[in-house]
């Protein structure tokens, strides 16, 4: 099986480490990889911790100029495109281009670019169903949580009444920390230093990513057909440390929920019971499935980190190996 | 898609009436029913609410005396038999003459049956690849609390390297009413007014249902060749009240734990830190997962229940239709 990596950040990386680690198992070549300068393509197959490494020290991961990622993906013979270039919610960005290409010329599309994902869930599921195509996104929401394949495949027979859950481990993280007594700046600045948080962290705490992902759960497991701009979001930025002071009075603490339904569609910092599976504290995901003949089912797991979404993405490649075979 | 059902107890039927319910999504047919005197069997296919209906009225699923679950499984034709007869864990009772049969004539088999699975994993396992046929057992361990299906297939990039679990509802249905200041016998006498208890709690207080589902789990995930025999299992009949007193002064509570990994296989009381996932109170069953790339995953949901075990035979269901198609 051959496979193009669209994207060597943090996660294109991990999942280069990850086919490096699990190559006995993993009858796969990389033909070509790229970032948003640079690429390297061999159809004998790259060696994956080569192009890390060049990554590291050059900061490119090819000695060739990209005039763009379709050009590489025109010339090269794949079957897989792995994209996991830098979300961009404004309109998809380059990550959009390059699963179209990919999809409309029937290749089977990995993806934990939340972008392409909001934006065009619909066309792109129709677009891969025309052409025969698979389109996995297993890390798109949670990581390495079990959540999207779970409730797609395992869960296929239910009905799924509701997901709530914590989608950002970022705000998880700080609002964990206030739980402590932090206040908001502080906490923030630890989640900063620790490198859970961006320099510009209004991504995370205006619950952005968090609505990218009750989009890609709406879309996908409820067949909605709803984009970023249809969620009610509501950041952590006003939460202050008297409300959450207030909370633990009465035995509560405030999380920021993603719930998604037939009918909802809402990111919000909310109330919950100490010890409900959704008071958890720390970086993790978690989400409350309701389905109607399983009655709840909860799973948590990292939310991000390298190798756990490249985990994510390995599990979304042998479900392809296998149909495929 | 035509089915037998073996065995017509509570999980039969909640199964029967599940295919009742799903009929739109399901291209199946019951061919045959039997439970331990009666069977049913119409190759045009029965109802599935008329066999609950009978059930409930005459203490029988059909008209006609059974000579052996055997018998009519010879007379009918099928494609899978869904083994949900009672546990037998000294020799695997019929259940395990109902699987080996099936098999050996390269039907699929769905089973929630701890006896045939604890006690003959590896060759059931093996006779089933030998005819090409599929053994599948999603609900024999955590009822819905999707597990086995998920290790084997959404994790099966990983290694597993411990699963740790409250495997018991019923333990941890009295171990949480001990949380709250009740004596052991006291606890368990509500436990079988409720329900949760058989009149004679032996298999679950002793942890011989929970060693079973380590047993499963050894074999099946970690692809150990372990009987019920190796497991090291302790119940809960010795938790004290003063344990579970001294254990709250610590912020600890004492819960039911089985515990696999390759070296691994107890089930026994353990002292687990308020607020950590394996703390729940009630009758859930949860599980954490340790892998090499994804680190912890955790999963809880309803460890018994009619139709929530249905809905695990539901899904292995789901996926042989997926792989027969």
């Amino acid at each position: 099986m051959r496979i193009i990596i669209a994207g060597f950040g943090t996660v294109g990386q991990g999942f280069a480490e990850v086919l490096h680690n699990k190559a006995d198992m993993l009858p796969v070549k990389v033909v070509a990889a790229f970032d948003s300068k640079s690429y390297a393509a061999d159809s004998n197959g790259l060696d994956p911790l080569a192009l890390v490494e060049r990554k590291k020290r050059t900061g490119a991961v090819g000695d060739h100029g990209l005039t763009g990622g379709t050009d590489v993906m025109d010339d090269v013979d794949y079957d897989v495109l792995v994209e996991v270039s830098p979300t961009n919610i404004e309109d998809g960005g380059a990550g959009l281009r390059h699963i179209e290409h990919a999809l409309k010329r029937g290749k089977d599309v990995i993806t934990v670019n939340k972008g392409p994902l909001a934006l065009k869930f619909r066309e792109l599921s129709r677009l891969a169903e025309k052409k025969k195509a698979l389109l996995r996104f297993e890390g798109s929401v949670g990581g390495a949580m079990p959540i999207i394949n779970l409730c797609r495949e395992n869960l296929k027979g239910e009905r799924v009444r509701s997901i709530r859950g914590i989608f950002n481990g970022t705000c998880n993280f700080i609002l964990s920390r206030m739980d402590n007594g932090l206040p908001f700046e502080q906490a923030l600045k630890e989640a900063q230093q620790l490198g859970y948080a961006e320099s510009d962290p209004t991504y995370d705490i205006e619950g952005i990513d968090a609505a990218c992902k009750v989009v890609i759960l709406a879309n996908s497991i409820f067949r909605r057909n709803v984009t970023f701009s249809d969620v009610s979001i509501t950041g952590i930025t006003s939460v202050s440390a008297e409300a959450i002071a207030l909370a633990a009075d009465r035995g509560m603490v405030i999380r920021l929920i993603g719930e998604v339904s037939d009918k909802t569609l809402e990111v919000s910092p909310r109330l919950v019971p100490k010890g409900h599976p959704l008071s958890i504290s720390g970086t993790l995901n978690t989400a409350r499935i309701l389905t109607d003949l399983a009655g709840p089912i909860t799973v948590s797991g990292k939310g991000a980190g390298r190798i756990e979404t490249a985990s994510a993405i390995l599990s979304d490649l042998m479900a392809i190996m296998d149909r495929r075979r």
